[in-house]
């Protein structure tokens, strides 16, 4: 900056951050001409049009100034993370997240991923070798399922009760296979009868079904949907996202050929990280494709290679993976793997049922009437008559600094959705939760209702 | 577990997890007839086949055992990440990083992400409206702006001298773009009027660059390739992934349309983020396109809705964005601003002319021969005549807990990487390379050569 051109600039007085502040004097020891206007608005700062069409492609030449923003320092509150995540994440997975990272490629971190393929084995139950941690959240798993198993033109079958059906159909056209839905409202589930009505109509390759339907709250039975698949020889997709260590599957014995979740639900790890598995039936169908998937990121042939999971001496780069995310995921799943499934699942219904009690008591309605098929993990209740659902979530964020959410896609206007998951998943947390829902009864009522 | 069935078993004796001894205890409390087998390989369980088939999918039919390494205390080495990235994250960010997550569509989260758009904005020079960061690394970046800028059948123009070029080219094939590669040996570059000629010639509707070529150590010149491309009416997408921070790049003065970079290089935060712009032209581009882009979870239209970009009064769920992650990207981008680009790209001049220095010092020779195409933060050197450059890299490791790297790609056997990036980038670092070296000079020198 040697211009002795006038310029208008505002700066930050006494901000915490000496560099700048520091920058910006040196500027005018060097720049003894320069005219200096706080502008109210700090965030925005421009230099002079006359000195900008001066000034070359150089060192020299930066013409947005740091943003007045970022010399404040990161403050975020702390929140009861009790929607349907992510959940809060415990210390000792924050910690584990925030160790010095090493390279995604050393060692030490292929025993990282080991690792991590292990615990998921065991969160899944499943041998299968083809078993990794997608550099992404639960979206990314799905795609990666579609993308590899599936080829443009091919029967796809879609189980569509609630959001996640929608966006798997949504991904899959896009790829260009040929979607077929069965649909149902939120809460509604589908019977093996239908769906094997629907898969000896369709022919499809692939069929989808959400196992924790979040956005209404529903653990939709799987039990002999796999035997199914098989027998109309078709893949079996499952998203546990929502589930996973909060209700049982079995993917090897439930005959599931394709499993995924995602990080941040009753494992407590940050998202970012999403488990997925193929048995041996979905890697002859990946493995034995005509077009190469659309997605180079998502491509199971290099994701596996990177994984160690294709029996080739060397794992060649691909892309960098998440480490901190994946040292997180790993501490996720050690906790499950020394609590033990089990342990986990019985916790998450006691926890539930203490909740349901406690629900029926403030005279609130459970969205999903029959207990066997209520998701242990997020609890829906429908709308209490009288109130606006906005109001009441917006009351219990800021009297009690605590997330429940209402619903989701379809199921939006129809249920409040409490999730009470790993970690979070507590009798007190669910008093918590009961107390500000209470609360919020009390003083959210509408005159007109 | 009530079933009198013999079972084969195998526990980790005096491992430090009580709850997995206790449930085995438990167990065979429970099922005192049970057959205990300790299987030489611990990581190998299973229960006996009769007893197997008798079980059924409830809560008591866990056949994986929980896996052994999992009851171990996760363990990494401190490394010195002098390669090509991820490079040493500073406690600051670590820090940033393990703060308790807040929800992902969270007012405050949005706070986080708004800053991170203007700390992004200041880091490519540019006002662009639509800027992000991707929740994943710098391939979701790289998948992003193809998927979205271009439709099937478009063509699409490639400058490819090393890995990244072709990694974009791979990418826009399986997408159904008509690629066309221009191609040189790691190390060259295009001249304004190759690229000119060539654009003409396949009249693309997108040219891809890399700024910062790091398998060859090469910062490619962009001036007036921007204007080129206006004239042709061709989108301009540079990849700055190891470049930004490190080697001055202005996005609005320099007319590029698209501008990605990666979070784990000078930035010095974890792998997983990858921050991303898109001008007018671009966006006039992608959103009035015929076709969907083939990705839902890298579709634009929702992610700057997510991003507060599009101008709409709400943000719809999209995804679960990485919430830990982007803590982390937001304390990158604050340090970069505190402390300027200038000076950031002043250190890295510096340190980098104090590394050729050195290494000239030790008689090796620079793989770039121009010193002002060189990348700053990745120095590249020719393989010393008489040495196997893998054993000198794990010579290195073994006895300095140093990370350098090879080639990647085409530059695989041409050259050894020193990256010193943001944190990294030390005279007291270089020092630390440049002994190490000079260490493996020494010791590795091959009896035939």
């Amino acid at each position: 900056m040697t211009t002795s051109e006038p310029l208008v600039a505002n700066l930050e007085v006494g901000g915490r951050a000496p560099p700048l502040v520091q920058q910006v004097k040196d500027l005018f020891v060097l720049n003894p001409h320069a005219e200096l206007t706080v502008s109210p608005s700090l965030s925005v700062c421009r230099w002079s049009a006359p000195l900008l069409q001066r000034l070359e492609r150089s060192m020299s030449s930066v013409t947005i100034p740091p943003p007045a923003c970022m010399l404040r320092p990161l403050e975020t509150p702390m929140r009861y993370l009790f929607g349907p995540g992510p959940s809060n994440v415990p210390p000792r997975i924050l910690a584990a997240g925030s160790r010095p990272i090493i390279g995604h490629m050393h060692p030490e971190m292929y025993e990282v991923m080991n690792d991590i393929k292990r615990g998921i084995q065991y969160a899944f139950q499943t041998e299968n070798n083809v078993t990794i941690a997608m550099s992404g959240s639960g979206h990314a798993a799905m795609e990666c399922a579609v993308f590899n198993t599936v080829e443009p033109g091919e029967s796809v079958l879609i189980g569509v009760n609630g959001i996640w059906g929608e966006r798997v159909a949504e991904i899959a056209e896009r790829m260009g296979a040929n979607v077929h839905r069965m649909v149902k409202t939120p809460g509604g589930y589908f019977t093996n009868k239908e769906i094997e009505k629907a898969m000896e109509k369709h022919k499809p390759v692939l069929f989808f079904l959400t196992h924790g339907e979040s956005s209404a709250g529903l653990c939709h039975p799987v039990d002999g949907i796999g035997d199914i698949c098989r027998k109309h020889n078709c893949l079996f997709l499952v998203d546990t996202v929502a589930s996973l260590g909060a209700a049982p599957i079995f993917m090897d014995k439930q005959n599931i050929d394709i499993l995924y979740t995602g990080s941040q639900k009753a494992l407590n790890a940050p998202p970012g990280t999403a488990p997925i598995s193929f048995n041996e039936r979905a890697c002859h169908k990946m493995f034995n494709r005509k077009t190469k998937p659309i997605s180079y990121l998502f491509d199971m042939t290099y994701l596996s290679n990177y994984w160690g999971c294709d029996g080739k001496p060397a794992r060649t780069y691909h892309h960098t993976g998440p480490v901190s995310g994946f040292f997180a995921l790993r501490e996720s799943l050690a906790i499950l793997a020394e609590r033990g499934l089990e342990e986990s699942w019985k916790k998450h219904k006691e926890v539930a049922a203490y909740l349901y009690r406690g629900l029926e008591d403030l005279g609130l309605q459970l969205f999903i009437p029959e207990r066997d098929l209520r998701l242990p993990s997020v609890t829906t209740i429908a709308i209490p008559n009288g109130y606006d659902w906005r109001e009441m979530l917006v009351y219990i964020m800021k009297h009690h600094q605590m997330e429940m959410t209402g619903g989701l896609g379809p199921s939006i206007g129809m249920v409040m959705r409490i999730g009470l998951m790993g970690y979070n998943c507590e009798k007190s947390n669910a008093d918590m939760a009961l107390n500000a829902l209470a609360d919020a009864l009390k003083n959210c009522k509408r005159s007109k209702a």
